[in-house]
């Protein structure tokens, strides 16, 4: 297994095992499926391919500020939230790096990409990964970057604002630069008691990270965008070309914020499909099921006598296919992760590992 | 002006000069149109955004190595060709880079961004921009990092494979990278006279760009390759995420690349198109018009008693938008690029020319 696989290669997974189809339960995409607003959007806009996008994504910036409530002057729309990772790390030049983990292995591989040497606040397994915060900020000193998810990716730890704007002014103090990456954070219904979004003027070490291609499930498209008062946003503009989002991307995301309806009702979906799975995996007795936040569970399976290859390899067969959540760092082949699905995949879930574990 | 302002930034014109729709003549884009070939496939791949995009674009690399015959570990796929210039710059850190000029201006942007201090080899005027190869050589002496393009955007200047050799290897002995942006080559029947990708695995100095948005016409898609056989692959692998080219870009990408009948017709209509567009504007006295090799014409207005913003304003009216070439180095207000476009549209623009010089 390589050392920064992720979920979703889909295409490789059914090639190589020679599959028709597949549940996919290894992306953590919306499971309320694409929305006909943004896919009628897009064939709008399918025969403006000839042109060039709009430059830095200029109407589109607008848009995200008057939704998130930034001034789009602090904003810059990426391919991906990912993008901006890269970016932002060869800017900054990080020496050291503290990742709060287990987290998105990204924030890793691009640091390192820059040159820093990682260091890791771990989250304590023994408390179902939802550490303190002070028993993250005490790691901060001699760090000139840290990352962390917020809800946090593969845990599903969730951090208050409280606790976030403490663990921001730490690191002020401290000189550390903080990226806090809410791309799950579109799922919670009450997120103003958790986004730091509202302190990107106050704290300027701070950049906030926010994909949108998880809840409008559209990552093949690639979009997300970061908010910061930093003086790093000009270094950021310089260091990309004007065209980084394609236009298809941009009329994606024009339609998606002004999709009220979807937002709402596959925020009510998740939450109550993500509830259903919970309740159905913990009846299993050999798992420990880490209480999900959003639209994805992990889970231990160490009392299942296999490890997280051999039970991805028997979901296969299932035409089913999970996240092996062995390279992450603080995890082994003891976990796997389970993004939610439609009732009806979350039931054949269940019943295969039932099968399995019988 | 904007230093770095390009052409094809539509939405912008159309808005700013309340038009209805505009004869783009800004943008070096295919005039013969989107493929249908490509269109289809972007639709029979449009439900698939909700999947990632392939890792690294595999099978699209795999297809590009069969199609331009190189290795395909040679290989690297942007966001668009420009991504990777601005990738590598980020890597290379170089100190002097030497840019071929009047070039494409994102080389400069981009090298500036990761810190060079900027020189220019300046193509002489004197010889419609058709200097001889020595002329850039006797520059390289002291650069670390080259850029040229061939054909050269927006002189149109081309140099053949024999002369790039002597480039090339003399920035060899000189310690300097090579970058050779072919992105108009698959506009030229006879490429293989001018094309250095075969010497890929020869030098390994040479990085080869190739944009695949001009000629097959989708620059809202975003895509690009680069080739090269030095040690910088790695670094530029590890300095991106891998999901960077979006999945209906790949799509199109692969499509592109099979559509042989589109090549060969698109080629020989462009060919058409430019000879004709070329020897209607010769007739205007006002005009000089250096003779093209690809999609564009550069053309000095200075005997009009125009600038070219005041000339660029005057055609708005006649909803036609060209390129103020007044940023690129090495040229001025006396100076402006046309696109060619179909048969009506270049009519349409010679027409208004003469209303407009007589």
């Amino acid at each position: 297994m390589q050392k920064f696989e992720h979920g979703g290669d889909i295409k490789s997974v059914i090639r190589e095992n020679n599959l028709n189809e597949i549940m996919d339960f290894s992306a953590n995409i919306n499971p309320y499926g694409l929305s006909s607003n943004i896919k009628n959007a897009i064939l709008a806009d399918l025969d403006n391919i000839i042109h060039y996008p709009q430059p830095n994504a200029e109407d589109l910036r607008k848009k995200i500020g008057e939704t998130y409530n930034i001034a789009s002057d602090k904003i810059i729309v990426g391919n991906g939230a990912v993008e901006i990772i890269y970016t932002l790390c060869h800017i900054l030049k990080p020496k050291n790096a503290l990742i709060v983990s287990p987290g998105f292995s990204e924030y890793e591989r691009a640091a390192r990409s820059a040159g820093a040497d990682i260091h890791y606040a771990m989250l304590d397994e023994k408390l179902d990964f939802n550490s303190p915060m002070r028993d993250i900020i005490v790691n901060i000193k001699g760090n000139d970057l840290l990352f962390i998810g917020n809800p946090n990716n593969p845990t599903g730890t969730l951090y208050m604002l409280e606790d976030m704007e403490l663990l921001i002014e730490h690191a002020e103090n401290n000189g550390c630069f903080v990226v806090v990456d809410e791309s799950f954070m579109d799922f919670i219904k009450t997120s103003e008691a958790f986004s730091v979004l509202p302190l990107v003027e106050k704290y300027h070490n701070l950049l906030v990270l926010h994909s949108l291609t998880k809840f409008y499930a559209i990552p093949g498209l690639r979009l997300g965008f970061a908010a910061t008062d930093h003086e790093v946003l000009d270094p950021l503009y310089a260091a990309k070309d004007i065209w980084n989002v394609n236009s298809l991307a941009q009329a994606a995301g024009m339609a998606a914020l002004d999709d009220k309806k979807y937002q709402r009702r596959s925020r009510t979906y998740t939450r109550t499909e993500i509830n259903y799975l919970y309740e159905e995996l913990s009846t299993l007795d050999k798992l420990k099921v880490y209480e999900p936040t959003v639209n994805f569970i992990l889970v231990n399976i160490s009392k299942t006598g296999l490890t997280a290859t051999q039970l991805r390899e028997k979901l296969l067969k299932y035409n089913i296919i999970i996240r092996n959540c062995a390279n992450y760092p603080g995890l082994d082949e003891n976990y796997v992760r389970f993004a939610v699905r439609t009732r009806e995949e979350n039931d054949e879930l269940v019943d295969a590992l039932t099968e399995i574990l019988e």
